[in-house]
């Protein structure tokens, strides 16, 4: 795969190399710069691993304060920075480019602050997503959006991609649960956006930059909302033979105005493989599974329960298994989370992220299994139905240029139908490189040319990880 | 009061009235131009009425492709254009001035599309926030933001100032609210934002858009979130003796982790206006009063009534009186709901609208009689504790200049400190140019530079509510 181009790097920052490099060691403490070329390998890519690129260096800041030193650099030598978290960007949006400083948030880990009465937390930017929940558990909160990555990615990075997760049905995703940030301009200032405080005097930019995939900043510090444990909680697995009919029960659901925490959708290629993998005690003798998590107090639960059983068997559910014990619940949402690492062991694959309206799904599910038989290739289906977030793992051959080149133009099919029924290119992993060439399909120039000049407003030259997101033609710099 | 000052009228527009007038009447259906000095009078404020401006010129579109040929035709010819909706701001948000086009979109009042399976509604932003409930309520679903003036406030307004209510502790703000608009540019352009799918590709403009106070594009159309009835409702009031020992006691629900659909504050002169109007049933024995509504099942809102009784008790509580019946909970109801109108009938007022970290809402509550007295002044607050969102509503004499100037001296102390203590000058009315000159408190000048460099990556001549939001000195225009 190498159909997706990246910006020339600029002769000017590469002719500087040595320079640039000296002169980031005298500003970063012992052990904050990376630029030997084996030591850069591992941030060469991130999860998104057809495309590779060295970085000029990396850097490891451990404060705000040296954040905005380096930016401030960058911005007067108009050398390109690539802020990242842990790397596992799924649409290549922390892969660097020649030319570019990545800064590498991962030191920044510390949970600085706990407040109840606020129902926030704030934490640096490098802090994981499951720490969060894990510093507050004891104490009866958590922290709502769970992306798959979770026990890896960062904060910092979640808000970068506004990312999601199977729980966010409920409780929405990174940009409900974000109170404030704060973060760096391309030019080394310090700003705050937010708070612990509802809403914001003037225009929400807290709201324009959780998603922003680190071109308008890089935030350092963010305020996050807590929410608390429910008293109980409770996965059900519900067998269907078809696809569609999974589907079906999913739009039935949700149009009946019942909002479970989680609605999870396998299809048979996605139950087979996560079963393998974690022997979860799924059904094998289904054609779709969903994963269907209720909360609440027992009695609550039991209604939530029994109206949504109704709902499926109208729609010929065969099998119906609710969690007997927390172990077992434990490992049906550990099948579905190792989905992406259980598919990695069978073959290579991508991962795609295109939403759709709910009353869209059957259809589209039907579409993508025609788009990958022409393609002659397999396909394992395992989203978050509840939100129509879809995520078709395409597998395919990486040593196999071919089959690669089939992988991605199926993709690119599957992403444009999901545009063409009222969707859109991405759910929670964000555009990154891998949808940057699809987002005219997305939108009329007229929307993308606002977009690119909110971008500009907040970095004129276009510094902040530059080849993503937009289209390389008709970019308003 | 007036010492807040308007951009000075442009000669250029003035000079041309007659010839703009014949045009836009040439543009527009009969029946949708305003331009009698008579007819104008009601355009000339919003219930921000202690100021007044003439607008050139009032229309009144039925249609996007309407808005689009004025915008563009005022685009052209560099006049101002004011958004209105139902002028129902309490900042001054839809306060025009004398070289302005008022755009008006009472006309555009049709609720266009319900889509259970995709919880959505689709409406023109004319459409009044009380209007969605009632179209979709027999089915069994509801619009969940309320502001209390939601039977004639519109949709386009509630977006422009991101509005709240007192419904929104649980259920989110206008922007959680919110999931596509339509809307036109300053130039003509019209682009959509969001839609019936999760997310967005590329930044999330729609959540810029949302409170941007009518500066960044007039919308015309938006696909608002339904949500589903719950199954039960019961507000419950509780009586304190003192206004500290609710505070504290709101404090502690929050951080128990129970998260009321309301809790609402009321002080002794709030409680006293309110049941003299309403005959709520309040009791007048009390120093402070809490309304807290709870929804679900019957044993659900059981269960959580006592959790909230035994915090109650420990924080002192007096009165704990749960609604019976369906239309004690609809007094209950009336007579918050009424506090503003029940206000104006004893006595002028300005309403504040600070939000305040909620841990200091005991602390802020001393400090704002403090400031009362200080100036010889009364107030009367009520206000959606839960989300810490103040409205201490300051009551003076209009007719007496030395007591206007000094209700707004003290309005502007209560909003200062409202943001010295971590919080923001407003929660839901907006800043408009009731808090305009206050925005550099809240801001540091790279923070406010950022905003303005967006608003004119929207609309670089400022053409749009251009007297609003932005300290008038120090603009980048």
């Amino acid at each position: 795969m190498n159909s997706i181009k990246f910006l020339p790097p600029r002769d000017s920052v590469l002719s500087r190399r040595e320079e640039i490099i000296s002169q980031l060691k005298a500003m970063l403490p012992r052990g904050s710069l990376v630029h030997e070329p084996r030591e850069l390998v591992p941030f060469e890519t991130d999860a998104f691993v057809s495309y590779k690129q060295m970085p000029l260096a990396v850097v490891l800041p451990e404060n705000t304060a040296q954040v905005a030193a380096i930016m401030s650099f960058c911005y007067r030598n108009s050398i390109p920075v690539v802020p990242r978290g842990a790397g596992t960007s799924l649409c290549g949006g922390a892969i660097p480019q020649p030319d570019a400083i990545v800064v590498g948030l991962s030191k920044m880990n510390v949970v600085l602050d706990v407040d109840y009465e606020n129902r926030a937390a704030v934490v640096q930017a490098g802090v994981t997503n499951l720490r969060i929940s894990e510093h507050v558990g004891a104490d009866g909160f958590f922290y709502a959006p769970d992306p798959s990555s979770q026990l890896a990615c960062t904060i910092g990075g979640n808000i970068g991609m506004n990312s999601g997760g199977a729980h966010c049905l409920k409780y929405g995703v990174t940009t409900n649960n974000l109170l404030g940030v704060k973060m760096v301009l391309i030019d080394g200032t310090i700003i705050e956006l937010g708070g612990k405080h509802l809403d914001a005097a003037g225009y929400d930019l807290l709201g324009l930059v959780c998603g922003s995939e680190g071109q308008l900043g890089i935030i350092t510090e963010a305020t996050v909302r807590l929410i608390a444990t429910p008293e109980g909680c409770r996965p059900v697995l519900f067998g269907f033979e078809t696809s569609e009919e999974a589907g079906a029960c999913v739009s039935e659901i949700i149009a009946s105005g019942i909002i479970p925490v989680a609605i999870e959708f396998m299809d048979k290629q996605a139950i087979e493989i996560c079963e393998a993998f974690a022997g979860a005690g799924y059904p094998l003798d289904v054609g779709a599974l969903l994963i269907v998590e209720i909360e609440g107090s027992d009695p609550e639960m039991d209604d939530m329960l029994s109206r949504i059983v109704d709902i499926a068997g109208r729609n010929s559910v065969k099998t119906v298994r609710a969690s007997q014990t927390a172990t077992e619940a434990a490992l049906i949402w550990k099948g579905r989370k190792s989905a992406f690492g259980a598919t990695g062991r069978i073959a290579d694959y991508i991962c795609m992220d295109g939403t759709v309206p709910l009353s869209k799904l059957p259809y589209v599910l039907s579409k993508i299994a025609e788009i990958i038989d022409r393609f002659g290739l397999r396909v394992a289906n395992v989203f978050h139905a509840g939100d129509g977030n879809m995520h078709p793992l395409i597998l395919f051959n990486a040593n196999d240029p071919e089959d690669a080149a089939k992988a991605e133009e199926a993709g690119n099919e599957i992403l444009k139908l999901c545009v063409d029924v009222g969707g859109c290119l991405t759910g929670e992993h964000g555009v990154g490189i891998e949808k940057r060439d699809l987002m005219r399909h997305q939108y009329s120039d007229d929307e993308l040319n606002q977009q690119m000049a909110v971008r500009s407003a907040f970095d004129a030259e276009w510094l902040l990880n530059p080849s993503k997101v937009f289209p390389l033609e008709g970019r308003a710099i």
